[in-house]
């Protein structure tokens, strides 16, 4: 497997992981209908963003993107995005971009990394984060609409870098 | 002391007072020396946003904004901000704003309000909040480099509507 930087000819592979992970709505905070051009500035457009991609064989398998979580005063804490292609799920593909990004935020020279809606339900990616240093701070209560558990908390993790 | 939606002619006296407020660099996770574009986009470009002023005497003296805070699953939750003419403070603005608001975030059909960055610092911001019935249930370690006091931490407020 290998993690690099996204090139704009990796979007049409990015989306078409995302789209599928969008549309089941059980983890991100976003349209599961969304467009392709809504859902590409949502993942690309960010100020001082970056996007990665993790490949198997030259095939994008999974997607990651880095940005500032605050701007100005805040721009020295990291909020970060990660989708892993449906059917290649326990194949280590989140934990290769999340270390992957974690060393490039570090590089980027940010002190702190936050995630704003870990869906509380999500246990796959709540334990992926806790193995890679990130703690629980809070749990915003009954701030996800699952599509089959009803309203679930949202979970604030944090680590310092 | 009128609260209403803002309207494209009220931009220019909102800019008026927010450029003020955010060269201090004391309250917001945004740039201190933003254009006038990039704050325009920022405070009335959010998805599904709504902008109101509080004037006196037909003069902006304040003004919010109201959003879903996430989209899809999470577009229950509303986010807001605020931001009242430095020359003017201590006079309720920010109280009226906030009623008002928090009223309509009631009539639009949101479950609960969230802010996702007080500044630790800011106390008159956090006791009108906890006196409007937020809570901060956590705060993100030295999150916000405060101009004269370093690195301090941003409180995630939050309260069910």
């Amino acid at each position: 497997m290998e993690v690099r930087d996204a090139t704009e000819q990796d979007w049409p592979q990015i989306w078409s992981l995302m789209q599928p992970v969008l549309a089941v709505g059980d983890t991100y905070a976003f349209p599961p209908d969304a467009s392709e051009q809504d859902a590409r500035v949502w993942w690309t457009g960010k100020p001082f963003g970056r996007v990665f991609v993790a490949t198997l064989d030259g095939v994008v398998v999974g997607t990651a993107e880095l940005h500032p979580n605050g701007l100005g005063p805040g721009v020295h804490v990291a909020n970060a995005g990660f989708m892993v292609d449906p059917r290649r799920r326990g194949a280590g593909i989140g934990r290769a971009l999340g270390e992957h990004v974690l060393a490039e935020a570090r590089r980027d020279g940010y002190s702190a990394m936050q995630f704003n809606a870990v869906v509380a339900t999500n246990r796959g990616a709540i334990a992926l984060w806790e193995s890679l240093g990130f703690a629980i701070i809070a749990t915003i209560p009954e701030a996800f609409r699952h599509p089959t558990e009803g309203l679930v908390g949202l979970h604030l993790m944090h680590r310092t870098l």
